[in-house]
């Protein structure tokens, strides 16, 4: 067994690793979808996302970890932590919003939060397809354009934000203006996450392509 | 025609670009400061200042393109990604502002509002001297002392904050306080993003000078 | 005298300005946890932190500085400006919630916000250490250990301001939980800023070890 090939699995658990990240963010946008469309078991649905949440930071860990280890890698050292760390980011924001749910004793969800939702939802989905592109790099085209994509659905968060407050403020009780204001800025910020991970994809893309 | 002069075209389209993206910063910045005197039209002026963050989407891309052409370039990719990204982060900012301006229903600018938006004209003023000044890298004190502005600027606006909050919690009106907070952050938070192209043009000039 | 010998004092001093520089984040912390446990003398403490402040910047314009004149460097550029860059970040962050104290009023501290900043103060203890292990990178896996620390004392945090909002809301006086929830999630923040340093020394770790 020559070097080249003791290196080759080490070569591909990186891209094994990042797929198994974005299939947590996949679920975990799965489960806020469901969340916000049966809006039951709060105590049991915030546990699970925790459960994701903790299942990012094993594998984030496990990225680092392959990183001290591996003495050549596909990618740069610096641009396997920015999308490992840029994917968790992500994971962190769902989770987040669901404790937050949680936290403030939100009694139901509305339009707008199943409008982000939505668009968290098929981010995740762009998001993985643009992931799995990274191993081959056979269809860099295909890459940039789920990014596009990714940058496109940020800013119809932006948009669905926009109105949602304007709404917000019509009503007159400050404590709920307060609370689902953070609520409506956390789920718009989670777009803002997966145009982050948008982002690194398209600087490695740019660099190995 | 040698290799030479065949990518010497390619250098300066990314200083070509990073010019016009500039620009457009100065130009968000001024039409800020002019709404901010002269409240009104305010449909036309957010509709305006949303042409302008197209426009900084538009230069964008048109360096991630460029990144993707090009092979030698007179920055590190990386660095050229970064300086774009960060002078679009500040356009966005701006034009958050004023969508949020609009979206609150804000009947009237107020002096914080004025002074930030002077803060971020001059910030913008002075990242366009550095900005240019990183074509010939002749005047690398010039560009730091453009940083150090710009760091300074930044502080001041946080000062600004400051005052504009304690101001603002001596009223009683809690939906009040809700926006006018938001927009004062959020006009502080612009010079934060100027502040980001002052660091990474800070880092540029480390590199290459 | 050698080019090596000439180096090596240029070398070393990087590594004295980060132990001043995370000096500073503990003297910060440290006096942070001081006002919390006894809040009186506002005006002087508040000042005595801005001091502290001013003091991370004037440290990190002399690493600024130090990379100009330094042509071999025993980490890359990047990271020395990125690591000074986070730890000025934890001080503004510390500095900026004892300003919002001031501006906002606050008129006693309260449980969360003792338990934020004895973990700050736990937090830049811990990076303390991380610190002065880079230079001579001989137990890496100590770093590494604090910088996991960093993370769990980061998750910690999220995990009191969860309570505490909750707690909060429990109120019904929106001015007294704007501004409380302001200074809670900056406290929190301050956290993240200590994991955003345990990030970089991460990323250095795996570098250079």
């Amino acid at each position: 067994m020559d070097l080249r090939q003791w290196l080759i699995p080490q070569d591909k658990e990186f891209f094994d690793l990042f797929e198994e990240m974005v299939g947590t963010v996949v679920e975990a946008a799965n489960a806020l979808v469901e969340l916000m469309n049966d809006y039951t078991d709060l105590g049991a649905k915030s546990q699970h996302m925790k459960e994701l949440e903790h299942e990012g930071d094993r594998i984030t860990h496990a990225i680092y970890e392959g990183l001290n280890r591996t003495f050549i890698t596909p990618l740069e050292p610096e641009e396997i932590s920015r999308l490992a760390t840029a994917m968790d980011d992500v994971i962190d924001c769902i989770e987040g919003t669901v404790q937050q749910l949680h936290n403030y004793g939100i009694p139901a969800t509305d339009s707008p939060m199943r409008q982000f939702s939505k668009l968290i939802q098929l981010s995740a989905t762009e998001m993985q397809t643009a992931v799995k592109g990274i191993r081959s790099m056979k269809d860099v085209q295909s890459i940039e354009a789920r990014c596009i994509e990714l940058n496109r659905l940020e800013n119809v968060a932006d948009e669905v934000l926009g109105h949602a407050l304007t709404e917000l403020f019509r009503g007159s009780d400050p404590l709920t203006i307060i609370k689902l204001k953070d609520v409506y800025e956390n789920l718009e910020q989670a777009t803002d996450r997966c145009e982050d991970v948008a982002n690194v994809l398209s600087d490695i893309v740019i660099r190995h392509s």
